[in-house]
């Protein structure tokens, strides 16, 4: 059962950092395809559903995706009742255009993807993540995230989400302070950040540093980092960020009564009300991890 | 970084059950026996440190055995204030053991695990973890848990915790209706079980079918599943089962003043009193799985 003689790495997408590694095995790979970036793959696995990659690191998975999309949307906009435009970087399979367009308040999502691969790719492959990609609200751009948020006008934006890769290849940017000295100034002044951040358990560096960053920009009690189990990633355990302007806090500002009306409404997979209030208890380790800086 | 060319199996414990395998890179191993019941080996990690694997499963890790164990014995301890009699089955590394000696009110803990080759090589190889097994207060036996339960008095025990590996091999009568009658049976009235139940991911028939069984014998308001973030084990979403014979619910019952001076004086590494209540707060997908039995 666990022998490794039966195990055939031809079969398995390996996503490995180093001396860990969580692998996923495949009947046929369905896309796959060079972009000026990264190499972008779709695969259809034995028990995840299809499945993208990007340079062979696991991006989402069908079965495992909403838990991950559903907790970089719904928790800000359960917060903050006043949110009208939107501003998306990265987001490429479109699971996060997916969840917002479930909230009828928001006027317009500008969505920034580096690369029209991704798009593509989870155009035709990924119909049930990519489906609200065509969406009337949605204004889509081909465009490197960190100049559009450079150029872009101060208090244009009422919540930006960060749906990035991991910080290496084209996101390395997206992990930088003048990044999110950008993002602060386009943001209003209720305005709200969602941001992945990482695993406190796989990639602890990159998670302490970006908190470190985000602490400097926003103001350290207007960072709150908060949990989601993620089985599509290694480890399991995976961070996301919020922070706030000047604006709404996740727990003290949470509204409930809504959050649970949407979430049955919309027949969610992974957010409710409980399981919001619930992300943010983080384990004492990882709580010692982002106080001592 | 993460091309399959690099990946040398016979560097790494590839922990799979059919199509999804977490992997963890090793330096040399240090021990390897076969017992009438299952090889126990011990290896040492490029970064999770030491390791148990049972027929190259993993079993615990240095780095990450904490969450497991503390969140394992700790719960029912801050829920019911009257344990003094503690019955263990399986727990071999020693790590539940180490979790229970912390509380000085305990008078007795009887520990039954069936393969004396696991409780022999922690012992030797994971010292921080199997620390407390010649504790004056643990009765060590080597026999079966089921046999033992069987054969035990009424109403004797205060908590029982089940910490077995998983429905296979010699553990697999842990996971049945007669055991958990007997476990039910040995339980003084306001006694309490903990129970390892399997990833709602990974081993998704065995968490339904285990909280299946523990309702029709504690009955559907007194059977609570957790979670715990457990990255050593695949998936990393893992669940314990809470029950209680006729007692402490683990929320309205919870002692948070006792948790919260408790956990900071033990500097325990996972559990804390928000950690507690959060991890009854179950997603939407796996609330519904054992919800419509």
């Amino acid at each position: 059962m666990t022998n490794t003689e039966e195990f055939n790495p031809s079969e398995w997408i390996i996503d490995r950092d180093g001396n860990i590694a969580l692998s996923i095995r495949f009947k046929e790979r369905l896309f796959c395809e060079k972009s000026p970036y990264q190499t972008v793959e779709v695969f259809d696995t034995y028990d995840r559903g299809r499945m993208l990659t990007i340079d062979r690191i696991i991006m989402c998975t069908e079965v495992d995706e909403a838990s991950y999309h559903e907790m970089l949307v719904h928790v800000p906009m359960f917060t903050n009742s006043q949110i009208s435009d939107v501003l998306v970087i990265g987001a490429g399979d479109g699971g996060t255009i997916r969840e917002l367009v479930r909230h009828e308040d928001i006027r317009q999502i500008t969505m920034v993807e580096i690369d029209e691969v991704v798009v593509r790719a989870s155009k035709e492959f990924l119909p049930t993540i990519s489906s609200a990609l065509n969406h009337p609200k949605l204004k889509l751009l081909i465009d490197d995230g960190i100049n559009f948020v450079r150029e872009a006008a101060d208090n244009s934006y009422d919540l930006i989400i960060i749906d990035s890769s991991d910080p290496v290849g084209p996101a390395e940017g997206l992990f930088t302070k003048s990044f999110y000295q950008d993002v602060y100034r386009c943001l209003r002044p209720d305005g709200l950040v969602t941001v992945q951040s990482e695993s406190p358990s796989f990639n602890r560096k990159a998670f302490v540093e970006l908190n470190q960053c985000l602490k400097q920009v926003f103001g350290k009690e207007r960072v709150h980092p908060y949990l989601a189990f993620i089985p599509m990633y290694p480890s399991g355990i995976w961070s996301l960020t919020y922070c706030s302007k000047k604006g709404a806090h996740p727990i003290q500002d949470f509204n409930r009564d809504r959050a649970i009306k949407f979430a049955q409404k919309q027949n969610l997979s992974y957010y409710n009300a409980d399981i919001h209030q619930a992300s943010f208890c983080l384990p004492t380790y990882i709580q010692k991890m982002i106080t001592n800086d």
